[in-house]
C-alpha cells in the first residue's frame, strides 16, 4: 500500500514518517512510503521516497499521480502567523496546492480504474477554523468562523474535500488539530510557539516569560500522539458519519497545571523560572480554551495524550514509550 | 459610484441589471453601471458598459482591476446540475474565478489608496450549502453539509470572502438564494427547473407533469423579489453581525398552494392540468423543505414576496409593481 505524507519536512510529518516508518504498516497492511516537501528532506531511512518540489508545481503533481497512493496525509501548509502575513501565499499553498492534490489522488485512482476503495486522504486541518470568543464548550456543532485566514483556507478545504467523499472519489478524514508541541526552538510563524518554548526552558531549567496568564487554558497534545491520531483516523471507520471533521480529543490544562507538570517531571522550580506577562492579542486567542465536547472524537478511538506527565514525556523524550498504552498506539 | 454585476447575462443577473438601471441609484448614491458575462450581452441600455470574457481570465480581471469598482453583484456561476456533472468546470467558474475577483476587487480598492470603505461585495451563495435532510427547522446555526459540488464550492467562496471581509479589505455579505421563479423555460441545468416551468405551464393553459407530489414544500421566490434583496443587501447596516452569509426570508408553500394561487391568478383548471409523478430524487432534495428561522435576515431588512399572489404575479410578469410596497423596494 503506497501511503504519502505532505509537509513530510515539518514538524507534524516529519514526526509522523518516523511512527509510520518504524511501523511499516497500517493496520494489517505493509507500506511503501512517499515523503513529499517543498524542501530538501534529511537523510531519509531506507525505503522512504522522496518528492522534493512544489506541491503546487505540475511536475510534482504528475508524480504524485504516477504513483497513485492509496493513502495520502496531507500536512503540508504554510502556518498561522505566517498565513496571516501573506494571504496570497496561504491561498496558494495552503488552499489551491490542497484542492490540486485532492484532484490529483482523486485522478490517480480513477484512472487505475477497477473497484478498488478511493484513496483515503487524511487531512490535516486546525481547530482555528472555530472563532472567538469560542461558546462555553466547543462540540460538532459548533459553527465555524475562521478568525484567521489559515482557518478560512483550511475550512474552504475541509468543504471541497467533504465533497470529493460525497461523490465517492476519495474518503477524505479532516482531523482540526490543536497546537502541538513540543516544536523546535526556532521561529515557526505560530502565534501558538509559546507552548513548545515553556516546554523547552523548563526542561533545560532556564527562565521564561510566557505571553498568557497562569490561569489561561489550552489544548494540549504532543506530535507523538497527534502522528497516532493521523494514522488512527486512516483506519478508523468513518462510513457512518455525517461530519467528515473531527476534533481531537485533547488534555485542557491551565498554563499553571503544565508549569507544575514540568517541575515534576524535570526537578525544576517552574513556578520561580517562569515569569507571567500576558499580552492581550495572545490570551485572547489562545488563554480561553473552553472544555470540547468530543465525544464522537472518543467514540472513533481518537485519543488524547492520557495525563499531563505522559504529554510532558512525549513530548520532550523522543524514545518515550507509555508502558500503559495499546501495542496498536506504539 | 461603480457598481459591477457579473453573470450580468444570467437569470437573476439580468433582473437585476434592469432594476439597478431603472433605479439609477443605490441608496442615494447614483450608480455607473458595468456588467460582465462570459456570452455576449444583448443589447444593453445606453450607459452601461459591457465587459465580455471570461471572468477566470487575466484580461477580464485587469479590466475589472483598472475600473475598480466601489460594490460587485457576483452573481457568475455554472448552476447546480451542471456543476454535477462537470465538477471541474464548477472548480474553475464556482470557486477559483470567485476568489480570484474577490482578490482583484481587493487589491483595486488598495491601490487606489485613501481611506475610503472598501467594496462592498454581495455574493449570490445558495441554500444548497445545507444538506440533506434538513433539520425541522433550519435557523443561522444549521450546520452546512453541501450534497452537491455546487454548493460546496459556493460555501467555499462564502468562507473566502468572509475572511476578506474581516481582514477589511472587502465589505462581504452572502445571500443564500433559494430556487428563483420564474426562468425562463429553456434547459439551464438546474434540478430546480420544475419549480419556474409549472409557472409558465399553467399561465399559458397547458398540462404539466410534476416531479413532486403536491404536499412538496419548497422556499419560493421571484426574480424580482430577489435583485431587490440582492440591492438592499449592498445597503443593509452588517457591520455588527456575526455571520456574513444570510438565507433569505421565503414564502414556505406546497405544490398544491402554489398550483391554487397559479389557477386564482390565470383562471385556470390547475388541479386537472397538474399530474402528479413523483421523482425521488428531486423529491429528496427539493420536496421536503422546513419552515425557515429567518428572523436574523428580516431584522436586517431582506425581505420575501410577501403573498403567493405577489409571487405569481412579480414572477411572470414583468411589469408588475406592488401597489402595497414601499417606494424603496419597487
Amino acid at each position: 500500500m503506497r501511503v504519502l505524507v505532505t509537509g513530510a519536512g515539518g514538524f507534524i510529518g516529519a514526526t509522523l514518517l518516523r511512527l509510520l516508518h518504524a511501523r511499516g504498516r497500517i493496520g494489517e497492511r505493509p507500506i511503501e512510503l512517499l515523503a513529499a516537501a517543498d524542501q530538501r528532506l534529511p537523510a531519509l531511512d531506507a525505503g522512504i521516497a522522496a518528492i522534493e518540489g512544489d506541491l503546487g508545481s505540475r511536475e510534482v503533481r504528475s508524480r504524485i499521480a504516477a504513483l497513485a497512493p492509496d493513502v495520502c496525509f496531507h500536512l503540508a501548509a504554510v502556518p498561522g502567523g505566517a498565513a496571516e502575513a501573506d494571504p496570497a501565499l496561504s491561498r496558494r499553498v495552503n488552499l489551491d496546492a490542497g484542492l490540486d492534490l485532492f484532484e490529483t489522488l482523486a485522478c490517480a485512482a480513477a484512472s487505475r480504474g477497477g473497484q478498488a476503495a478511493p484513496p483515503v486522504v487524511v487531512y490535516a486541518s486546525t481547530i482555528a477554523v472555530y472563532g472567538h470568543p469560542l461558546p462555553e464548550v466547543v462540540s460538532p456543532s459548533t459553527p465555524t468562523r475562521p478568525p484567521m485566514t489559515y482557518g478560512a483556507h483550511k475550512l474552504a478545504c475541509e468543504v471541497v474535500l467533504a465533497d470529493y467523499s460525497r461523490r465517492g472519489l476519495l474518503d477524505g478524514r479532516a482531523l482540526r488539530l490543536p497546537g502541538i508541541v513540543a516544536r523546535p526552538r526556532a521561529p515557526s510563524g505560530l502565534v501558538s510557539a509559546y507552548m513548545s518554548d515553556v516546554m523547552h526552558a523548563l526542561k533545560a531549567g532556564e527562565s521564561f516569560t510566557c505571553p498568557v496568564g497562569p490561569e489561561a487554558t489550552a489544548w494540549w497534545m504532543s506530535a507523538r500522539r497527534c502522528a497516532q491520531n493521523l494514522v488512527h483516523a486512516a483506519l478508523m471507520d468513518a462510513a457512518a458519519e455525517a461530519e467528515r471533521a473531527w476534533v481531537l480529543p485533547v488534555l485542557r490544562l491551565s498554563m499553571a497545571e503544565l508549569v507544575q507538570t514540568l517541575s515534576q517531571s524535570y526537578g525544576v522550580d517552574g513556578p520561580r523560572l517562569v515569569r507571567y506577562a500576558p499580552q492581550p492579542a495572545v490570551q485572547a486567542v489562545f488563554g480561553r480554551y473552553p472544555p470540547l465536547d468530543d465525544r464522537a472524537a472518543r467514540a472513533l478511538g481518537l485519543r488524547d495524550d492520557g495525563t499531563a506527565t505522559a504529554l510532558v514525556r512525549r513530548a520532550l523524550e523522543p524514545g518515550f514509550e507509555d508502558p500503559h498504552e495499546a501495542p496498536a498506539w506504539r
